[in-house]
């Protein structure tokens, strides 16, 4: 894991400058396009250039079953992660339309489903059969670690070969919602109970149990949660780690992340407490209906661009903000200036 | 104005319960994909299909100018809406480049900047040459009422002509916000300090001045103010008006209206004051930063689908909207379900 230690640069301060300049020259009165300046500013910087782009989109949804599901932790059986895993394939799942919609690439990597699918369009790169039950031992060892982290960043090179500008991380895996809750409890310290939410549609009742288990867990670790990576592997899932993996390897090559939900952003935070250098180049993309997503929305003090009231995963929130992304870069590629225009600015 | 009283009928709700059920089969957890399910229910019920769409999307701005500048209400001189209107037909504003991003019909309508402009691309419907100072004399005459309303009657006949699917209504006039602000406090009863806001950028001092404008204008109309049109005619302007003309239109004819920010939902608030059934056929699609929205969308009981701290006009921030309508859209007709997918529902 010695590529972890890669140094991440800022984006470019100057070129940020140069693209808010130019937002101030375009025929509206300045700051009305609100969020989408700021976005086509910070892409502009991320992307070192003056045409912020988005048209290169790269999702990739990793795939991983949870031996927590034995604690009865999810509405939905654990059977499901598997079937989403071929309604992928099919191309029947949100994603899929929402891929297609945005015309971005799609790709599918079974991190460890608890059974090999061996499907086509499935990118095989296990780390196990699922992770171990963390309310009895670690989720995973460290090489299934090493393994998890290694999926993430290997998805980012193939994103890199094919010139993408914007990278998505999905996840799909029945009891991540209770991973990620553990895994953000300790990172941040905040109590399980405002971590923990209904995932799939759990009621009052499930949750409560759900936030139990979650505190058993954190309580039965604690002597060995020391870093980031320490929490992933005692309370993770190989997922969330893959995608900690990825948003890191996007990093380190100034490859903006637009981040999904809860689950993707916890596993941004972990990629924060990493290398805090990180962040800069996450773009959130959406505020989930999760109960927890706020919480850590505010520890990375982040602002996500919408908020529609999702609660599914698989990058599909991320996927339904590209068109902003669009938008944005071309209101402030093709816009015309005050100059260009002959319209009066303000004041005058 | 006969046409003012052309019933509503109401969107389908059989159609709407069918659409909510199909979402209950899609192989997702229900309600995950939040207000994009309850959007493609309510674009079903209004186009009385299965399968809805958003594909052909129709935008009139309308442009007019405002007798009320006289009074130093605007950040930006009256001269700037015959400058924009300009910059519309060369295709350089906001709304031409969102209009190209999603391949949407874009019209330009005079109807009523201070000069008549005689450009190509910009269809004539002159109610006169800007409206008069309503702190003085009432905005318009009955006659300039009846046009501007017919203004916005004809753009809609236009659009149902190309088979549009979602009908968006755009401004631009120096000064409007001031007028909004009036015709929004006469339907309300609400303060005009709680309506009146920055516009294109005033500053505290100059909200105070523009507010207590309003309040004069308001005292001294205050006998005629007994219904929306003749808050319109008194306090209203051109543009204004013909977009409670195209809502209502819209609503006759069963097209579905995506209302952008402060001005056209002041506009949708006329239209619903001179017949309440038009409210279920408009969708609201952005919180803007305009002081006075807020107002109006609670008035309304309006959730608007996204806050980008939008406040631009032009119909800017409904096209942005565009693409999450097309993602419900995409998603209700495009996701497989259980049943097809063979995935397990929750709690089996």
């Amino acid at each position: 894991m010695h590529w972890l230690k890669t140094p991440i640069q800022p984006p470019d301060a100057k070129i940020y400058q140069r693209a808010w300049q130019h937002q101030q020259q375009l025929t509206k009165p300045p700051g009305s396009l609100g969020k989408l300046e700021q976005l086509a500013c910070r892409l502009a910087a991320m992307q070192r250039t003056d045409s912020p782009a988005a048209d290169y989109v790269w999702i990739t949804v990793f795939a991983a079953d949870h031996g927590i599901t034995q604690e009865r932790v999810s509405a939905f059986p654990q059977s499901v992660t598997a079937q989403m895993v071929s309604n992928f394939a099919a191309g029947g799942a949100a994603i899929n339309v929402l891929a297609r919609q945005i015309n971005a690439h799609l790709e599918i990597v079974d991190v460890g489903v608890v059974r090999a699918l061996k499907l086509e369009h499935v990118i095989e790169a296990r780390a196990g059969n699922g992770t171990d039950n963390f309310l009895q031992q670690p989720a995973m060892s460290q090489d299934q670690l090493t393994i998890a982290l290694q999926a993430g960043k290997s998805a980012v090179e193939r994103a890199l070969l094919q010139q993408s500008q914007i990278f998505i991380g999905g996840e799909m895996g029945i009891g991540n919602t209770t991973s990620a809750a553990a895994v953000a409890a300790a990172l941040t310290g905040m109590p399980a109970a405002d971590l923990t939410g209904a995932g799939t549609g759990l009621d009052q009742q499930a949750i409560v149990h759900k936030t139990a288990i979650i505190e058993q867990a954190l309580q039965r670790h604690q002597p060995a949660l020391c870093d980031s990576l320490a929490v992933l592997q005692c309370v993770g899932g190989f997922e969330i780690t893959a995608l900690t993996g990825a948003f890191l390897a996007a990093a380190m090559n100034r490859l903006p992340v637009l981040v999904d939900g809860f689950i993707a952003s916890v596993a941004s935070l972990a990629a924060v407490k990493i290398n805090a250098d990180a962040l800069p180049w996450f773009l959130y993309a959406h505020h989930s209906q999760e109960k927890g997503h706020r919480v850590i929305l505010e520890f990375l003090n982040a602002q996500p661009l919408v908020d529609l009231h999702l609660r599914l995963g698989e990058g599909s929130g991320a996927a339904v903000v590209v068109p902003l992304l669009r938008s944005a870069c071309a209101l402030h590629n093709g816009m015309a200036t005050f100059g260009q225009a002959q319209v009066s600015s303000a004041g005058s």
